[in-house]
């Protein structure tokens, strides 16, 4: 089986560090294909560079089906072009955030997302409504730009844990979904921390993944994901050729 | 005031119609700036068609505002960009799905969208939850291609008025919403066949940008719609410059 | 074009500064109307002083239509009255909570309205739910008495600041809705101070009112406004004489 | 124990009706104190009728509750005046509609109101999801106007089982809620016929008023329900004198 | 009328402060039959003691309907078994969670429910849920163990009093509903402590099944709660001979 | 890993179903242990089976991960017993409906879950409301006895059929959920002949159990699943020595 992971912003060690965690939960038989995408912001922050990725993210998802690819997982909180890559693909494709909520309401009844910065709060408390855990999930951001998770000098991970102390003793959180791709490489040493389950996006999207596959499930085309009408493309996006044929 | 009407597909004739259906219900003073992106596909069918649109979009967006726009209008019933152009603007950015909507509700309780392709059922659907309207919108596709609308001798109106029928006699409707840009000019027609308000989305939203104009307001910069973090921008999407600064 | 505003309570100083207001929104050729209920209470504080408002405002909805009114605005936050008068109308009639929150929706993703008395602030609540903003408006109340905002030696502003800045820091709101009629004169100096969108309702209002006549809409009489039915009616209100015909 | 029932119509028959319909189900020890408004129209159908009603209806409170009366029971349907009346009384004060959903929500998941006139309907199902029963309460109408039923020649009585029918085949109801005071007198006779409860309002509403005065609960005066601020009225509503001093 | 009162815990002390509850409330006609289950738990705090004491909790059911009873109440706050009570029972059944926040929504909007421990904290919120109180109830733990409130030298009563004024201060509560059957005999002190309606489970449950029973209601054997099937049973549970017939 | 597939059911064809069904989606190293409830009805089929089998469900599930089991599955789409489940254990437990629907939900945005009797589907669509799905999965019943499907002479197949090609015509589903454990061996076949997505709840809950193990995830023990407290058992359930220690 070969999950294809898209990172959907053009910074190569996020790439790095979420293919590091999917090969760590992914099955043996599991190939993971890691692709940057090679259009867009060098990171998701909020509705903008969500919008300004999604080309680069489109002609990855392309590619990597063409190249194989049994599923795709896109691996930025935000599940920017979650939709239209299911309508371009016929290969299942998922979500961090949807997984990780999904994963979080199995061994939890109330937990607390925590993300990088104040302008995606909002964006995922929409996010989990829209997946139907109104009611379970809180969101809170702990201050920290992205690419600060990636300077191991920054104090990125003292704010983190400051924002999961404040979920546990203030929204009686069960468990914590962390919030941001780049924190995919903290879960574990979080959980034995706190004592509560830690979910990743990209370790729950990564198993998804495979369990779609393995029920030989992939992506409904009749109705909201049809694939994409024949059409004629103009400008920029007309020299990525998508859809194809 | 200067209204920018982005009309997010390529086709100079949807355009020009939204132009025209913008000044029929634009104030004197106002003046209506219409604009085609100039990248993208032909006609938004669905979540694909939409997320392959945002660069033309936000591009149109930019230099709209830039060229001395007080408010904008994204031209299409999917409301594609809408959050993304507001963090990238300071102007006021409305769509057509939340002004239609909104503006049903203050003439009718309860009221049916008509749209075009069943794949566009459900994505309005989605979009009328978030703006509030679960329990007041239903939502019918017309089974009509949106540049079906563009030529006359097709009988998508036809198929438009078997639809609205349907909504009057089965779902209780006390209004109509026309879920597409390309059926402005149709409005005023159907409303007086039917009796019951029939709102279309390209006047609802010039109105309401007007609205937040006279009224001195603008996007709010704090939280969700925050402006877009300078950082590097890679691959097609750079060459838009995006966003400025 | 003629836009009625109805104050529903007796104070005129009230009726003096909505139509103020209104003015100051309006487009050139909009007549603003405004009338002062002759029968009620002095300020509408809760639910029973809403109720005591309905016949004296509604002879003023009646009255301003058979006067030529092309759309009316009830100038009251807590929306007393508007489905019996939307009943009673054939124009447009709009809400002050109604079009505040529709306004405020189109600027910010989360949003505080800050309102006058504790025995209101449920009211509003429930109405911001029945306008499908649930999830999105948080209602505080300042402890103002509604007459108390007459008076410019009280010190009901600083109460309002505090509680704004309490919904800024606390809530996470991206804007302001000023949730009483009394408070229109606030708006704009408030939005100068906090730098967020601060919506007075009365604006909000006459804005939809505007748009509605502009578009060529009146209130459905299909299903939940058709015209009240011609009946009997005794005592006191049989005075009113309402319905006319 | 003295129950009042108030008759928010001005039409002596129907309270007639209700006042059986009460002393069928109400303790041997409770007194039903039945009151006609001696202001209003001659039957309550829409957001008209409802709202005119209403100084009658609560001079009927005031008086009732200066009489003695432990508790007060509003024969509408449409719950009109409900919150403005709690906020007059001292003593509970209960609504048709929400006693009988509240009811049926006992003895069934899933029930189906059936109310008199298409313009009560919607009303009513707005009144079932703000009493949360959104998922659980369908609303039909009969198209029977109310007085119909206080004529035994009619066919009010079959249009009434056919809607029920269609409850019953179509919406999958487990119990049937009558939806106008004006039916009463038929519930009895319905459940026999049909097997499933059928739930008078009247009568529910009597037993909730019985139980709140057992256990000694009466309407909360901190917050939504605080005693009207004592202030000047003018007009007709002035002649009323409410509040009291 | 015969009212069933099953101690779903096998803690005979609390069966026996709930029956005097009962009666305090019952009409002078209404005979309150208590049981204590014969098998279970000696208090229910939390899913797992809820689940276990199932068996033991159907078998008083289906044993008090056999010797008369013409209701039951389920005197556990949890609301332990109401659904399978009521499949089984011709009777009607009513819970204690149920019956106190429909009583609470009735004189107040918006209300606190105070239970024993954290565990059960969020499975009373989402009965509350289901009940369609999402936006009217709140629920706060006081850290009390079930049987420590039949222990007079505990501090429970001080927690329980703590964790009340929060609900007043905090949550904006216009009346507190206690959480817990073992609660019931200190509802009418804190009533009177506090100034606002106290509302007790079982009590409250009470007043419910005496409505339901004389209004001639029983629970719908129409679709959710129709009569098991007949068929074999094995194991420990077989002894229970469930269901008769 | 081993995965303990508990039958609640004391059928062991459904057990040995569901087993098969299990392998077939379990990765190579993954050993399916499944276990017969002991204690309970043939078939769980409405609410009081389901509670009527709970004891022995919850003594699988102890003796099971006492046994080595890493995670266990609760092979009844009802999901009954879930929550005491995960309180009573420290592996992670999933049900078929929660697993189902959330997989439904990665390929499709609307759904169709069908069940077998009219008696299970508001049950099961009250869970789906509970797992945050009200918008997006509706529930038909088949008219189908739970062990009919275990006879190939039944017609339980071309009612299934009969009651999916309604989901695809009237409800716009874009997949279908098969609501039963029993159905699990259907699923291929019928995805074959229509051409969407069909889940079986077995295999999606045995890939959900999977998904937690591999990414080192257990039941939260903060709040709602704290493990039981130590207390007195009496009567049938003392013997099944629940819980441990």
């Amino acid at each position: 089986m070969r999950i294809l992971i898209v990172n959907p912003n053009t910074t190569a060690s996020m790439t790095s560090k979420a293919a590091t965690a999917a090969r760590a939960v992914a099955e043996p038989h599991t190939e993971i294909l890691a692709r940057t995408s090679k259009s867009g912001p060098v990171s998701i922050e909020g509705h903008y560079d969500g919008a300004i990725a999604l080309p680069g993210l489109l002609a990855e998802i392309r590619d990597g089906e063409a190249a194989g690819a049994d599923a795709a997982v896109i691996a930025c909180f935000d599940d920017t072009g979650l939709e239209a890559a299911r309508a371009l693909a016929r290969m299942p494709v998922v979500g961090l955030c949807e997984s990780a909520v999904a994963t979080a309401a199995m061994v939890a009844q109330r937990f607390t997302v925590v993300t990088t910065l104040e302008r995606s709060r909002v964006l995922i408390e929409n996010l989990t409504r829209h997946y139907g855990m109104a009611g379970r999930a809180k969101v809170r951001a702990a201050d920290i730009p992205v690419l600060e998770l990636e300077d191991k000098s920054s104090n990125a991970l003292a704010k983190l844990r400051s924002e999961i102390e404040l979920a546990l003793h203030q929204d009686g959180a069960e468990a914590i979904v962390l919030g941001c791709a780049g924190m995919a490489d903290l879960a574990r040493m979080l959980q034995a921390d706190y004592g509560v389950p830690v979910i990743d996006g990209v370790s729950a999207a990564v198993k998804q993944a495979e369990a779609l596959v393995s029920q030989g499930l992939s992506t409904s085309k009749r109705g909201s994901y049809a694939a994409p009408l024949s059409k004629s493309y103009s400008g920029l996006v007309s020299a990525l050729a998508l859809p194809p044929g």
